[in-house]
């Protein structure tokens, strides 16, 4: 304990920097807000005093007075998920390379106190705010409002966003999932998903699109959240009674879809001939996994870049544009499993 | 654009607040920042007053006055390695529960610019700060130092920890993955990673037990980072040559393995009587495969959360402990791959 915090010298302050580089505290100021304003000597002389003290200048401080705190606020509901884990490092690679920080909440996928959050998050009066969905209390949307900075809509889309948009529909989704099975002679369907709003929104317009195209529908599973390898292959346990001569299931992701895929060939069950399998996703388990599994390509690294792109346009002073709506193409990607 | 930013009215202020209620701006903040010296009507006046008209307090200025922000940031690698998302979720969550907002940067294997990174983080004043690794340039462990708060490395172990420790060492980790293969009987062996420093110490640790326990290396091939499921399955093809009748591979994290076991199946190679695999992580992956992957189990849940009430304990104004310097205890979990 000789180093660290049990020494209880005081922080390094400005004046303390100032005195070391024989200037005026103001001077150290100039050097780190306005160093155009500071003669290359001075800021050469102030930057050796800043380095041999290891002064931290209080970014707090000076975000208070210039009303940017060069941080931005990221919410997800979980980066467990590949689709999230990608979209949030794209988004923090992109902000990062423009000066920005990201303060980042993983909120869970059933937040009953988005105010909660909320208030803490725009407390610390971030420049900017990437959110995840579009179903908020009143409240917590009110506060949004009045936050007055850019905020960013992904993953959903919305007939009323706040401010800009980048999602996809997800009942749609199911639906094109269940026009492919269609168009490759399933008449036989069943769904398997976890129990969040989006996947269970995919699962509604999957069922609406096999009662569309007038096929069957075996059965619509809805398991407790996540959605992992292994409720993937319990799924398919539970499913097996139903399963028939020929059948097509549709899986809340790529893990669920690996689950099932594995637990098929333990049960001697012919994939794709007796099983059809679609996941969701795109993970890089889909696509090296043997068989490789058909699924529904979102591009998350795309989607988290586009959100900074989006968001750094807004926060260097351009007007809002059509483009801050945009839908994100999704694309059903057919491999070994179908 | 009729609702948010576009909106140009200026952002609710305490004095609106006030205001609104009847009080002094003086009593909002009261209200606020010290309920129990201001009386309940007045408390519901204010409240009221607040939801009206969504008004957000000001916790960076409420953070500069008391010196505390009720954020903590975390730096960690990468999210898109299960062991992280799940140390990262679970910190995440028990430090929220305590009511700390926590601040997550996302700094890549190779960071060259570690004073940058924390010269950021630092200026926005956090209560404390969980990093990873334990190699920094001299000029950011000083001002890690100088913070003068709560730090918790995680991940490695150090001999000159800043303050807190929560890790295991590397070399270790491969030296009884050696032990193990040995134990087994296998004297032909070989190890397959990524060009991460961690994972590097594992193979040379691994490298290192196999020549002490009288066996052969095959090969130490180190590949580009990350550690994917396709550089396993790319890592098995260049090995195949090597391999011989027998041979004990370790991989450097469990998608590797995965792609390794995925890519002899393909290739018609006997798991694991010709070829045994040991993955790193115990990734959810590992153990519902098929055929499921002997690993090394770190517990990133279990750090995550460990490494919370360390920094808790910390913020709640106890003195450090010993306990404070903690070895994360590891275990090899035997599977169908050895």
């Amino acid at each position: 304990m000789a180093r660290g915090p049990s020494n209880r010298s005081a922080p390094i302050k400005i004046t303390d920097v100032a005195a070391a580089a024989g200037v005026a505290p103001m001077t150290v100021s100039r050097v780190l807000n306005t160093p155009d304003r500071v003669s290359p000597e001075t800021t050469a002389r102030v930057r050796a005093a800043i380095e041999r003290l290891g002064y931290v200048p209080n970014l707090i401080a000076g975000g208070l007075s210039s009303r940017k705190s060069r941080m931005v606020a990221a919410i997800v509901p979980t980066i467990a998920h590949p689709m999230f884990a990608g979209l949030v490092q794209a988004f923090t690679d992109s902000m990062r390379q423009a000066g920005y920080q990201v303060m980042l909440s993983i909120c869970g996928y059933h937040d009953p106190d988005d105010e909660g959050l909320f208030r803490a998050l725009l407390g610390r009066r971030p420049d900017a705010l990437l959110i995840t969905g579009s179903s908020y209390s009143p409240a917590a949307l009110q506060m949004l409002i009045e936050a007055h900075i850019p905020v960013v809509e992904i993953w959903d889309v919305s007939s009323r966003p706040i401010d800009m948009m980048l999602g996809f529909g997800h009942a749609q989704v199911g639906a094109e999932v269940a026009a492919f099975f269609h168009a490759k002679e399933h008449d036989r369907c069943a769904v398997l998903v976890a129990d969040d709003s989006r996947a269970v929104s995919r699962a509604r317009g999957f069922v609406e699109g096999v009662a569309k195209a007038g096929g069957t529908l075996v059965r619509e599973m809805i398991v407790p959240a996540p959605s992992t390898i292994s409720a993937g292959r319990e799924g398919l346990r539970s499913l097996l009674p139903d399963l028939g001569e020929r059948c097509a299931l549709f899986c809340g992701s790529d893990l669920m879809a690996f689950g099932v895929v594995t637990e098929a060939r333990i049960q001697g069950v012919a994939v794709p001939d007796r099983l059809a399998v679609c996941g969701f996703g795109n993970f890089e388990l889909a696509a090296q996994c043997d068989p490789a599994i058909t699924t529904v390509s979102l591009e998350g690294v795309e989607t988290g870049r586009s959100a900074a792109t989006m968001l750094l346009r807004r926060l260097a002073g351009e007007e809002p544009r059509d483009a801050d709506r945009m839908q994100v193409p999704f694309s059903i990607i057919e491999r070994a499993t179908t």
